[in-house]
């Protein structure tokens, strides 16, 4: 039976101090919620932390990797997926996940809620960037959503999940 | 010896009129100047608009299509590279680019222009967006170029592509 | 910290009785180990025979999926990969495991079988099909182990995880 | 207009002298018929000998490299796609060609072979090697073709479009 699976992404080297701290908590809220984490797999800004942190809280973390082998891969990934694709990867992040969660902003990021959106899903955007906001919500109002804070971001998840849980059950 | 890529990405069905009369003009263009065109291949608004333009200027034109199989290829596509890759595929469309430039904006052209600038690509965004515009150099500011028409678009690219090529004279 | 994924592939619905008589002993075997299983993920064949065989053992189960959505996947798959790559999910397969069982033999399977072998991955062919077995022994003679029940083949992955496991705390 | 591309797959630093041979010929062939090749797009083996042979009798070819730069290209590439991918770009080889050529074998020609075939693709075996005839014969006793000489190979290269053409025609 499909496990639930939460996708973050962020920055990697370029994170924030605010991104990490926010990583962690997200990560931490995750796994006590009993989802599974869906990351970029590196050991690099808010991949690693919002690892750590659903670790630190028990949880199942998944890494889709970049690469072909396991160097950079953070020591807080329990399912390494080797995709060997580069950057397409980024579209497989954001399918498998239920809801993606964008912890800061960057070029690979915004490939990601772009890739997201795309494919239907709903995004949660915690970052205090206007711009970010700005562009995606006029790109696809209904499916963004904004978040000041992690607990926020969890809120808002899983009021989606119920959303879609409840129209599962309607048809 | 391999031949200069130019790639064009935008909207599908979405494109407004001024994306289409944009894009055809482009194509005229890249096909004049002697570059090879690179869509995302299927027959729908830029990508179909491009290639019609550069091969009514007698270009050679490439499609990536996201499918399997030519269902839904633009008739104006010579080499039809079929990749099965959904949306994954925008990556090799910038990749395989050696100059992007993004006719009108929507969340496919979004990504794409996000991975070429991940990628180091220089991107050209010919639009009118202020969103888009404030968003993409605030994240890449040495890397995009804006245009407010097809010409001053292809005039860009052919300095990067000089600038590009005294670069490798120097080394 | 990685856990370690025993990927199986074999033919779906071309699946012969004995395959999947063998796939599910595979799959309770892997499980009972505390290894992780990795299949295509759909709900035919092979994939759904080893994934149900895992799942009875209280095991661990991911599908790749070829697919961007959950149509056509297996109830007993844990984490969904939705890869939307059609056959080249195939690669991802083979890299993320850390050995490789061809139950069975098919026109998938050979593609992932020779995919394995050629990023040096060990792959135990459980199957009595002499031309499979010859086909790919002269491929690459060092990398192939053959099995005739599922138990030689849980053994052998044990073997083969030992050696590695031996090989990197000797460096 | 969709231009015709023969696929030519063949191993890499393992070819042979004459697996060599034949692919410089049939790249000369392909090219006097007036079809587009399509290759791996490096500068070994296979790969490079018919893509010389094309452009030594003024074909267009098309290389879809593994990587993401052109490190590694052959200069006999046109059109470079520069897919990221690794070993999953095989399966885009296959699928973009409208009959596939296995010059010599080894792991990663096997992989095309198994992956053309899985989509429905003609294959034309130019080798005299039997374990690799047996194998894919058997597995897709419909769609698999044997030359001895490259001659040969092109010949049935033409039935096999003839044949698609009127099939078309029919419809």
């Amino acid at each position: 039976m499909r496990k639930i699976i939460i996708g973050v992404m962020g920055p990697g080297d370029s994170a924030t101090t605010a991104d990490l701290e926010n990583a962690y908590a997200l990560g931490q809220r995750i796994a006590t919620k009993g989802w599974v984490l869906l990351t970029g797999g590196r050991s690099a800004g808010v991949m690693e932390a919002v690892s750590q942190g659903a670790k630190a809280a028990g949880g199942l973390t998944i890494g889709i990797l970049p690469s072909a082998d396991t160097e950079g891969i953070s020591e807080a990934v329990d399912i390494a997926i080797l995709s060997d694709l580069g950057n397409a990867r980024n579209n497989i992040n954001v399918l498998s996940s239920h809801v993606v969660i964008a912890c800061g902003m960057g070029l690979g990021t915004a490939s990601e809620v772009a890739l997201a959106l795309k494919n239907s899903k709903s995004v949660i955007l915690l970052s205090d960037d206007k711009e970010s906001q700005n562009f995606f919500r006029n790109l696809a109002p209904n499916q963004v959503y904004f978040a000041t804070n992690p607990e926020i971001a969890i809120q808002e998840v899983a009021q989606i999940l119920d959303a879609e849980i409840s129209e599962l059950n309607q048809r």
